[in-house]
């Protein structure tokens, strides 16, 4: 493993098959979803509990990485405009970044209340999110 | 390149020189600095402009990844606690998020408020933030 290699700590379960169902964010109809995470990463769940809002942060596995101008929201009446400043899945390093609430923890199975991504996609990291970020 | 092969997009610039120096999180007086993206992404930059609200994602290359508890905030008096539930660099995949505000935009490089990152930190994504993420 290199400096730059991710390992997936888990896997995304949701009724969500297809990049093409799945909504641009959580708040736009995602349904509740679980994160599995691989048993030689239990420890690291340690202190996740109900009622807490967290990020998931993904790695967006059918995104294109050579993108990096897009009509944001996939609309071509929106002028080309770099990934950096898109929320699009497209980018040099497809990294998603979804805010939830866990509902439950069973075992190594965190459900969630609201998660855009697909069913089978890669889990990098879970952080603990403040109510709001400060600016 | 794999499917899990990070390319870094830039690198921060910063006064901060060691990992002792930096604060924990950026409102904990964490100096401004630049984040300084490589030619060939120029044209994910297009649209980002100062004032705006952004997130940057680095590689925390100190970290140590066959971490899973720690005790919160490098304190022995704090429970040990699994990584997932702390921000933690140490992490099994050491991706910072760090909120800021663009304060100026020169060709390639972008001068942020204020960003807890050391000086060389290799930044992995952008992408924009909103006043308060829902939750």
């Amino acid at each position: 493993m290199t400096d730059f290699d991710l390992q997936p700590v888990g896997r995304v379960r949701s009724a969500l098959k297809s990049r093409s169902e799945a909504p641009r964010q959580a708040a736009e109809g995602a349904p509740m979803a679980e994160v599995i995470i691989a048993p030689e990463f239990a420890g690291a769940l340690d202190g996740i509990g109900p009622g807490e809002n967290i990020w998931i942060f993904t790695w967006l596995h059918e995104a294109n990485r050579a993108t990096l101008r897009v009509h944001p929201r996939g609309n071509r009446r929106n002028p080309l405009t770099g990934v950096f400043a898109t929320r699009s899945p497209d980018r040099p390093n497809p990294i998603g970044l979804h805010r939830a609430k866990v509902l439950e923890v069973d075992g190594l199975t965190l459900r969630v209340d609201a998660l855009e991504a697909i069913d089978g996609t890669p889990v990098l990291d879970i952080k603990p999110a403040l109510i709001c970020e400060p600016a």
